[in-house]
């Protein structure tokens, strides 16, 4: 697919990962604290108002700040979500929807990484969140 | 189900969601100013490491909440969410989930509501969230 | 003054930081997890519109949350605040203010806490804050 | 002093309140949509371990940002903070630090902005802040 070794590694994590997999999202692009998601939202992701739920955002904002963190650790560490924020700015519709996760900053153990997502140039959504970055004890990482 | 009209109100209004039925969440209880909800984490629901995604626990925090503002508002009143925190402090398994949304305080524009994230007796995540409570011009609320 | 050496030891660390003394907030009760916090609006704290500022009390909770944070780890540790969360619910007026911190749940590496700023019995904003909790290597504290 | 009315609007602010005069900060540089502070760390302001607190930083970016609102809303209407989050980077030591105020959205009730926190290159912090935008019915806002 890419000779990418980022991005490699994180498309084979999605992919890996039952929740992430069925989630439907896609690695588009990724390169060292960047990565950029690609995700469709569909009828059933709806609420009453026809739009799409803020929990499907964050949920796709959390995914892109982590992988952002994912690339500016070590391999063998691992990442955990302590703290998550969403600011939500305008209405998502169905459609195409963008998430881009970008690292501010990561430490010895804590990480800090921020995300847009959008639909088209619109800014539906802003992230924040905090990441606990251990050592993997366990090599299930 | 039940005779009480609020409990009857939120889960009739779960039902005709798309993506609320979907999730598979459950209105189990419901006062004014509290609801309490149930899910169950399903091996699709899990990451690589064998945990539930905290998206998820965002979302069904989110729901609780805004639910938890619905029963404090006017029928004819929409609640859309403008800001959403999470602070995660366990790891969650797999099997069932308990979420309880508390309102702590609605004005006449503002809803401001938390969360607990629990299984069994373990505190998961503790959530909170500001609502926006306009006139509901659609119809549609 | 105290026989309590955790009130006791609280008020020696406000009395020995040039901020917190010259901030002018008291310590008036603490036990393992909780800590009470007096201070007092002036004239000098009031905005254009004659309330207190936001900063001001995020200050308050901060301190009430990090104070209680240092109730439940071991002396020769140091609390950091990574992430401090407002939701302002009502506004302050001039007058005595009474702020309660208490730690939700605090671990090997990260604590946190979530506090109440009251006015009498109105509960004026809620605060919440992530803790990096680290071995003190410089003795300072 | 200066012939932008945007940033001389602002500074009469700040001089007309006595918690932002006495705060000792100054408006340094102000566009639509962007408002830029200037101030200054004292010995009295550093914690036990010679750090500026970060409930004082937490008022720098709330005013930064509250400014920025104000720089986008018509004259006659009143921003309120609803909501403010703080992520600490880096400890802050005594001189100079610049807030950097920007908003991102504003709509016809609800304002969202974000800070930059520096000291020199430092980014010390990232601040996020929800403002309510009601018209000003006592016309002392």
């Amino acid at each position: 697919m890419t000779d990418d070794p980022i991005l490699e590694d994180l498309r084979k994590r999605i992919a890996a990962s039952p929740f992430h997999s069925g989630f439907g999202l896609s690695v588009e692009d990724a390169s060292a604290g960047t990565v950029r998601l690609g995700w469709r939202a569909g009828p059933e992701h709806l609420n009453l108002q026809g739009l799409v739920h803020g929990g499907v955002l964050a949920t796709l904002a959390d995914v892109a700040m982590g992988l952002s963190v994912r690339t500016s650790i070590e391999p063998g560490r691992r990442h955990v979500t302590i703290e998550l924020g969403m600011h939500y700015l305008r209405p998502a519709g169905p459609g195409d929807i963008e998430v881009v996760g970008r690292v501010i900053r990561v430490g010895s153990q804590i990480g800090y990484a921020e995300a847009d997502v959008l639909q088209g140039k619109r800014l539906l959504a802003r992230g924040s969140g905090t990441y606990s970055v251990t050592a993997d004890r366990s090599g299930s990482g």
